[in-house]
């Protein structure tokens, strides 16, 4: 089942027959108050060399995110948005939980986006599905509801069919539903990755649609949280799972396109190849 | 299952709940032209050099290989684990595919060596396994046998059951068997990973034995090695594998490290943490 996004003039497919999806998680204020601070005085100017890091670092979608207290989140999102595909043809990923954030968003944007997110809460899908059909965007479901975040990954196999469903209730294919299956801090569960990796195996198997979670959750509180991140992906990409919102540290998008290799996911290495031959050539210069 | 090996003085316990067991690749003249012309010289020195380096860099135990064309192997063997004895107490891999060098190999050897390897033909079986069982030694079983490495994980279950019955009748019991699943390189065949991963899960839950594997091969013939292996190492882990074969480049070993306690196997990160002090101390002297 593939997953198709858009930019005016870009497309991304997201597929367990892909090279997995990298989204880029930089364009974010939530922990970082200099950047905050920025968007809050009307500076852009960051978002800028966010976006070129990452897609110079090999992102396929960068996740965009305006949420700041006190601030007007539905025009700052807009205005992020635009000032990105102004400057790139990169596919989005409009990232809020605020839903008139979401549909100022959706406004803008020019292409098929990837909502982030909705999740099993009822009042949620009401409010966010009609939406996404609307647009004819695609979503992100988180697998957990009212009662929190379940601790089995069957409960979390039970969440994501219910959006799935409700997803369908509104015209949205099961395509276009990409399910978070929840990545906790492993600081604080030592099960924690065990049963992301039982819930993406899980949803690959009974329901068959696309993955997409946080990474870099995984490794919250501890340190060298690239390293881990690193060793977490490829894991969660031989479960199943075929996008991650992420760093773009090279040692965890190597971890990645080293993953799609060998998961034969690159034909004969052909993208691992010619990656190693633009470095040689960007050291030669 | 635990599998217990020894030096003269430390022991290693290889098991699912256990963290991964790096067995440092680097003794072994194959494809290393100055090395095997200074060993068939009688100049060990490099031997000492490659073993602190790898344990340096956190190896847990050691593979040595001495089988170099027109040498006496089990002689050369049989010094190079004497001089690795007196100057460590890391237990000790030994590999030829020499039985005479095996057998000096186990007779200088003080403590419970892991003999690599034996495969699944009969008549290397005969001649090993007794081998083993006389030392009291643990063995890797290479999952192929006269038919040549069978291309189905089902198959390779097959012949790794048919290894762990036959050390039965020797008396070798199955915590002292580590089945080698095969890993192949990537770079000839797209499906050799996945297929090793299957075989691994498949082992794990029909078998239940430890096992190794040669992690390199997956990557050979391609450029950055090191980046791949990484990339596979935590994939591997997360199916079951509990010991590799490997580089202890940095980078190997922290996916490994990392992929340890994301899998529950560092509690609370304690070792993960103790590294990254020990890195930031090195770094402030």
């Amino acid at each position: 089942m593939d997953t198709v996004v858009r930019s005016r003039s870009k497309t991304v497919v997201i597929g367990a027959q892909q090279p997995f999806c990298v989204i880029g998680e930089r364009i974010n204020p939530t922990g970082r108050k200099k950047f905050a601070e920025e968007l809050k005085n009307g500076d852009l100017s960051t978002v800028l060399v966010d976006l070129e890091n990452q897609l110079a670092a090999g992102a396929n979608m960068v996740d965009v995110n305006a949420g700041i207290p006190l601030v007007d989140e539905p025009e700052l999102l807009a205005s992020v948005l635009t000032l990105i595909q102004e400057n790139s043809d990169v596919p989005i990923c409009i990232d809020s939980s605020v839903i008139e954030a979401l549909e100022a968003g959706l406004a803008v944007y020019d292409g098929k986006a990837l909502v982030n997110s909705v999740t099993g809460e009822d009042e949620r899908l009401e409010e966010i599905l009609p939406l996404v059909a609307r647009h004819g965007a695609a979503v992100i479901g988180l697998a957990n509801d009212e009662t929190g975040i379940p601790e089995t990954p069957q409960q979390r196999l039970e969440i994501a069919t219910k959006i799935v469903n409700a997803a369908g209730d509104h015209g949205i294919p099961p395509e276009d539903v990409v399910i978070d299956p929840l990545a906790m801090t492993v600081g604080a569960d030592t099960e924690a990755v065990t049963t992301t990796l039982e819930t993406i195996r899980l949803i690959r198997d009974e329901l068959g649609v696309n993955m997409c979670l946080g990474a870099s959750n995984v490794s919250f509180g501890l340190p060298r949280r690239h390293e881990l991140n690193a060793a977490f992906l490829p894991m969660a990409m031989a479960a199943g799972l075929t996008s991650a919102i992420m760093s773009t540290a090279q040692v965890c998008v190597d971890s990645v396109r080293g993953a799609d290799l060998l998961l034969g996911h690159d034909a004969w290495g052909a993208a691992w190849i010619a990656e190693h031959r633009a470095r040689q050539a960007a050291l030669a210069t």
